[in-house]
């Protein structure tokens, strides 16, 4: 009975201890273990430091402790500094005296393999059994920045005075997370909490991330993320942040295949698959970033406040050229540029010179230093058109005066209308310094470049999309279905699943599969042609020959009874040259399928993510092109609905070329019952393929044409 | 005889003037008629400064004249401020005087449509007549930084001191051109000539570019661009530029939907199609920007001087964390993280410590500074492998002493090794000056992040490889091919050529079409598919049913002469009710293609850019996922192989899935082949299309399926 059952931890005490005890204190404090508790002195640590060495007396000045049973107080966080073999004592004795949580900064755990994996799982055993909760190993630290809390080792941690504010981040590299923080910090971003997860032996980065959302000075949660190792509960945490409207921005790594082997010999996690990421990412709202820039950029534009309703971007510039640009990077940010209402257009036709443009993007030109009410004008305009959802202002390289006089005409409209705007201001700091305090102090997002500006508002217009539509999803149901037959069999079956029992399974989850009879005689085969109807086709079904058709165990297109019998004979004929060994359980006579699009559709039962659902077109469209999209289980109507949407060759359904449109109701259903199918046989199943499922034009619905299971257990 | 004939002018004495005269000079300095003089007095330009306007007698300071007439000596550049209407005599006046070069500042010309539009003409003619080299007319100004020749208005000529150095630009949008001017000057950037060109009424953008790449003091060129009027031109530039190694830096805009409308409007030039720019830029080794901070990133990298052979990248990291982004990031660029030689990964483990990692991404970890000398055994190691072209050395946050000791051994090695080195730093300026002076006195270059790093890598790596294939290029033959009476036969047709004369054309340039025969009777069509061979397509010929599957005009796979004799009828009477007015010229008996590959290949004949040859895969890859790629004439070999396998659906062609990989070599001399057709038919051919392009496997050859040829007169 080693776990312990216990409630979700509070990390309250972790970021905030009233004492910390540091295990390896050193005098030597240049050195790793010597550091932290300079740094939880200089930065103003207001709770008690007790330092553990029996080699000392006092360490800077504060008395040491020979052990940790020897302590005046039991300690909130004890810091552990010793060398990786006696790590697990020393955590033990910090259990039996009651210790919550400890960080431990000592490395050769399971990063280098072999014995250090062997330490690591005894201090998770450890942990479990004393209930404390691990930070690290191998691990640079920890930061309260408000609290003075300076837990750790390295350069970020001599930086003086770090600003506080509402960003509270998690990294799983201490090296790159903490010079992200430095440099975001260098760029305008305040920071709460940072913490490095090391090798996650205990506290992972999700439950930071949970902990991150429901802290409530904490706004903004960032991470650097190589592999999750609890994956499957990402979804469910995501979906709190929307709801709290607190948004997750990821860096996420390890996607290239160099990058995957580093990050698999740099931390002792998995990495999931790029495409699993990516798709829950997209389902719950989470930000990518990409660099330092990206991401101070987003905590600007977020801590405004203020959300789109919507993609449309109206751009207003004093400068024909910057508005060219702002719009092709609207564009490749996926934001949309729309044409204004006649109404606005013919409005600004009178405000806007002739020289200028009274279409989306506006130039109101530099005439505005003759006529600067012109701006409020037009920008009031702009505002009040119901197809705009947020504004990019550009004042290129306005200055002095004139600056000032602009920024108070934004302001102004800013706080009129309840639409973001957001502001690409070219100016040198020191040109414009009345201008950009006065923005600055409303939190009115600005931005050196059109990229920025466009890459921000993207990311805020994203998150308010992923809120909308993660509310509209609390309405609609996740279709569940339970099917204890197909949970016995399958869970008894050792192996893969062919094709006739695969579609048989499809169809106890309601999944439409072709009309189609297995046959042990000639005789059989000819008389089941007939109740099917001619055309036929004939197909061998062995577990041994899953590729049928190099077997030459496939015959289509047969029209009559007579073709049907030779048929029968020549495909059983095949297979045996093929494999004579090969176990045949029959042959399948099976209706020939016509004017229908092929589509590939399957389930991956991911060991990180738990159940996910593919879908793409049939063909080089999956194969060759990659052309598929994910979504993790449950995969409700919408996330259907948006995943159909998501392949590049979606027009081919939508009814490309004056086609008929393909069975869109019916190929969302689809996918929504092998969600319900892939829940209901987690514990046995590895992978479902269903190739081709035929997709028939609108009202004609799907149909399985060949299917293949794969269980765990194979 | 308006157009004088001359040689390409030199554009050194509109850089460089020993004198110029403001038209139109004012006395409110603040003015845009103001602002100039001011600018050209205040940045300390050595010339002669000749204030023009009737009104004045002194002009701050200098003595103003009346008229161009009245002026002492004739200046070498005239700058023109007054009002539109009067712009075309005051032009006419300085081709009176001799005067070389005229910059005109006003507005009121092509940008405003109508009566602009006339007046923009006018200046057309005078500057041809009198040979007059005209900047604009609605232009900002220009610079050279060095020589303190500031002519122009607005922010940017403000800035007391411009940093000079050897980049020059090129700008279409005054405002958005110098917002870039600024901002990348405050990011490090070292400018020598830049100019803004306004309404193109004279020199272009393109004649300017190629005027910075002659210039020895120029080292990189820059533009912002949204339509070059002689884009035909761009490639032969470009080359010149590789040739001189001078990168070109462009900005391009105008790809959106929104962003082309704001284009046009905003200059008057005509915005070619995006594909085109692409492909001119892939083939001449322009290099894209879209933000400041990647074009002053690019400067750094370029002005290092080094250039990599290839594109294998080796990290050197002391943060696995940041290894894995920069991997991830090398691979986003298309950069490659090779694996290293099994003897350097030996000797690496050797060096590296066990929790690091010996392979690429190598990580030495934190480790080095209890042993400084471990970063210079590893790079060295790294250098000496073959594998590697360019090393990215990433330190962290690492500063104070170790940090400069560290920027030595990375100087060190650089001055050792010829490939590249490019450092990934993140640590604050104030905290680890010595190593960034060292490093910059170097002009080893330096970034924050790992994108920036790899992102300036990158586009040094692209210039590189562009360099390369243009060299390799030079060995190569352009296919000329002339057909005197493919000529005669075209330009003598005013509209479409449909099938059968398309196809007999493309065998005039030695393309391999479909064996057919047109003929006018039921009898002549059963003889002809006898010769040709069974199975046999028949297809109704009429220059008024293009569109023949879905007239009922085509009946495939005929398998006898009974069945070639219905179906005769059968596709004459289909073509008939289907237009009763139909032209037909008779029907084409023609052979079935199996067992190829369908492809699209065409040639478009571009206004801007004159003729390119397009190639695609058939049916939705073309269609639905403009899956194409496109080569401006003359198209090489090398570009022919280049652009096959530039479209995603590739590896269809290269045998995916076990298949014979198909005939490129004949796929690649009938591209080669169009681009000779369109060059010789350039006067009169305006698009071909060759849908289907059949490709068979290896060795099979390919064939002509379809074909339909547009003529210019259509």
């Amino acid at each position: 009975m080693e776990a312990v059952t216990r409630m979700p931890r509070s990390l309250e005490r972790l970021f905030d201890p009233r004492s910390v005890a540091v295990i390896g204190a050193s005098q030597d404090f240049a050195s790793i273990s010597g550091q932290p508790l300079l740094h939880l002195k200089n930065h103003g640590y207001r709770g008690a430091i007790y330092p553990v060495n029996p080699r000392y007396t006092e360490v800077a000045g504060l008395p040491c402790y020979p052990s940790v049973a020897a302590l005046p107080a039991v300690p909130d966080l004890a810091l552990v500094l010793i060398s990786a073999a006696r790590v697990p004592d020393a955590l033990r004795r910090c259990g039996e005296r009651g210790i919550p949580f400890a960080l431990v900064v000592s490395s050769g755990f399971a990063e280098t393999g072999g014995e250090g994996v062997r330490l690591q799982q005894e201090l998770v055993e450890i942990a479990r059994r004393y209930d404390v909760g691990v930070v690290g190993p191998n691990c640079q630290g920890m930061m309260n920045v408000a609290g003075g809390m300076y837990a750790g080792f390295g350069a970020a941690f001599q930086i003086p005075a770090l600003r506080a504010g509402p960003v509270s981040l998690v990294t799983q590299s201490g090296g790159f997370g903490y010079a992200v923080v430095s440099l975001a910090e260098e760029a305008g971003v305040g920071f709460r909490h940072v913490v490095c997860t090391g090798n996650e032996a205990g506290i992972s980065t999700l439950e930071f991330v949970s902990h991150f959302i429901e802290d409530p000075h904490t706004q903004l949660v960032a991470g650097y993320v190589e592999g999750l190792k609890d994956a499957r509960h990402l979804i469910r945490v995501g979906e709190r942040a929307l709801a709290a409207n607190k948004p997750i921005l990821l860096w996420k790594v390890g996607d290239s295949e160099p990058g995957r082997r580093a990050a698999v010999s740099h931390t002792a996690n998995l990495g999931g698959p790029a495409e699993l990421y990516r798709a829950a990412f997209r389902q719950c709202g989470v930000l990518e970033v990409h660099d330092v820039q990206d991401l101070s950029d987003l905590v600007c534009v977020f801590l405004y406040g203020k959300q789109p309703r919507g993609r449309g971007v109206a751009i207003v510039t004093l400068s024909g050229g910057a508005g060219v640009v702002t719009a092709d990077q609207c564009v490749a940010f996926e934001l949309e540029v729309p044409a204004l209402s006649a109404a606005s257009e013919q409005r600004l036709t009178e405000i806007v010179p002739a020289f200028g443009s009274a279409r989306n993007p506006v130039d109101v030109t530099g005439n505005i230093f003759n006529d600067p009410a012109m701006l409020r004008e037009a920008l009031r305009v702009v505002a009040d058109d119901e197809r705009v959802d947020s504004l990019i202002v550009i004042t290129a390289l306005v200055q002095g005066k004139m600056a000032a006089e602009l920024a108070r005409e934004i302001a102004d409209l800013d706080r009129a209308t309840a639409k973001p705007v957001v502001v690409c201001w070219s100016a040198r700091n020191e040109l414009a310094a009345e201008a950009y305090v006065l923005l600055d102090e409303r939190r009115i997002p600005r931005f050196k470049t059109p990229l920025r500006a466009c890459r921000a508002l993207a990311g805020l217009t994203d998150f308010a999309e992923a809120r909308r539509r993660h509310a509209a999803r609390a309405g609609e149901r996740v279709r569940r279905i339970e099917s204890r037959h197909a949970r016995e069999q399958l869970a008894a079956t050792g192996g893969i699943l062919g094709e006739h029992a695969a579609k048989r399974l499809l169809a106890a989850y309601g999944i439409p599969v072709t009309r189609e009879e297995l046959v042990q005689t000639r005789e059989q085969a000819v008389a089941s042609a007939r109740r099917i109807g001619f055309p036929i086709a004939l197909k061998v079904c062995s577990a041994d020959i899953p590729h049928k058709t190099e077997a030459g165990a496939v015959r289509l297109a047969l029209a009559n009874e007579a073709e049907v019998g030779a048929a029968y004979d020549e495909v059983l004929a095949s297979a045996y040259r093929f494999d004579p060994r090969a176990r045949i359980d029959g042959v399948l006579v099976q209706e020939m399928v016509t004017g229908a699009i092929e589509a590939i559709a399957g389930v991956v039962n991911d060991a990180l993510f738990g159940p996910a659902v593919m879908f793409g077109l049939g063909g080089v469209f999956a194969e060759v092109l990659r052309d598929v999209s994910f979504r993790l289980c449950p995969v409700r109507r919408g996330e259907a609905c948006d995943m159909i949407r998501g392949v590049r060759a979606y027009p081919v359904l939508a009814g490309a070329h004056g086609k008929a449109p393909a069975d869109l109701g019916a190929l969302e259903e689809a996918l929504e019952r092998l969600s319900a199918l892939a829940l209901d046989l987690e514990p046995s199943v590895a992978e479902v393929d269903v190739n081709p499922l035929f997709v028939f034009p609108k009202g004609g619905g799907v149909k399985a044409g060949d299917a293949l299971i794969r269980t765990r257990a194979a």
